[in-house]
């Protein structure tokens, strides 16, 4: 079989979002239980059911294709492109209410981000992201914004809580570099960074379904996202995520996490 | 001249809602110049543009009513009814793209508030409070959720920087308590909570602008909102703000704040 065109692949992927975007949209804002998981993270129905549908949509439409899910773990690994799936990235911000949480479908070629979506059902907002090309904000191009002086920059985290340890002496120092340091965000962070409205994201303890989807999208506005030694981010990385608009900026956040400044 | 009625002052307090809404809407998402307050907050051309477009309103249809503003000050502030405007609460929300400021509104009768106003102009949500009657959010009538259990609660502050010195030690005994500790609210996290959807609300540093409107939000959806002493929000106020959805558990987060538990 042929491989799939990348037109063909994004069609599919939007209309993943679609599906994932009406169960979201059918749980948001009603009373539904939360079963912990071991990490003490939460998860519900509407997850659980989001991340079915789309493993039954994909294992119909490319039998072949891997999948590895937030939810339901991973098939077929090792194939050519692998589905990446994070059904509610935010679900702490889902349950409670908050509009920012997003659905993040992602999918590798030879382990590499070839496609990303982030997907906000309820504002109706959705970024794609494909390898080599820009960055769509429902069907717009967008890019990223100059910022090459850390002075200046606004920086989103989800939480202080993710940075423990040594991590939290140095995100500190980024921190106190930068002028606006603000949380609470997940995978929209980096879409207001794609959009041009954010410089910096900086992140730790995320997991690959979490940054697999989005890193088309930055890099497509015109961003860099890397681990925190500048490396590109890959199945073996370690959790931690620096995504910057301006990549003269990316080196400055970079040399500061790393202590050369 | 006679008092004007509940009604008639809800009904002008919602029509400078909608005159405030067209202002952030025009410029959201638009690459406006923030200026840096004296206290390194940000304010821009929207921030003014509101809090002018809503004080000349309020002179024209009540001229002996006091007004106090985030950004132009307080004029008869002794009057028997004051307003209190804070044109874009979550500026830093506001520039960075992200929909979760607001336009805050707030009367005070004898410098108790009496009606007090969220409104989100992107995202369409309204949520309009008057003291003695049930809250209402986009015109319907919303309550808090029970949550005696500390340790089933979500919390939200707007960041973690406004805990400072021995209030950042104080927050610390309250975040190891709860479920989800979460950031990066402003005012829409009291929002959530009157939805039923959050369960606490702790902050600090916050001015009068920033928690009259917001009393009768809270409380009128069967909440309470207090200082960190318990004790009632008012012109004297010293910036702590702990507001609950299950007055059991304010009671309980109130006991842990001051250390007796």
């Amino acid at each position: 079989m042929a491989d799939p065109s990348t037109e063909e692949l994004q069609i599919f992927a939007e209309q993943l979002a679609g599906l994932s975007g009406e169960v979201a949209r059918r749980y948001f804002r009603t009373p539904v239980d939360v079963d912990q998981k071991p990490d003490a993270s939460p998860v519900t129905v509407a997850d659980r059911e989001i991340e079915s549908i789309l493993r039954e949509r994909i294992e119909a439409a490319f039998p072949a294709h891997g999948i590895l899910g937030e939810e339901f773990g991973t098939v077929r690994g090792e194939a050519r492109y692998v589905w990446v799936l994070d059904p509610i990235d935010g679900t702490k911000a889902f349950i409670t209410g908050k509009p920012l949480f997003g659905t993040l479908i992602g999918l590798l070629e030879e382990q590499k981000p070839l496609l990303g979506l982030i997907d906000q059902p309820i504002l109706n907002e959705r970024w794609v992201g494909i390898r080599g090309r820009k960055t769509y904000f429902n069907g717009r191009p967008v890019k990223t914004r100059a910022c090459p002086d850390i002075g200046l920059a606004a920086m989103y985290s989800t939480a202080p809580g993710m940075f423990e340890g040594k991590d939290a002496e140095t995100y500190a120092r980024l921190k106190q570099r930068v002028r606006y340091p603000m949380f609470g965000t997940d995978c929209y962070g980096y879409g207001l960074l794609a959009l041009g409205f954010a410089d910096l994201v900086v992140e730790a303890q995320l997991k690959t379904h979490d940054f697999f989807p989005i890193v088309p999208i930055v890099e497509g506005a015109g961003g860099r996202m890397t681990d925190w030694q500048g490396k590109p981010l890959g199945p073996n990385s370690d959790g931690h995520v620096l995504a910057a608009g301006d990549p003269a900026l990316h080196a400055a956040a970079l040399a500061i996490l790393n202590g050369h400044t």
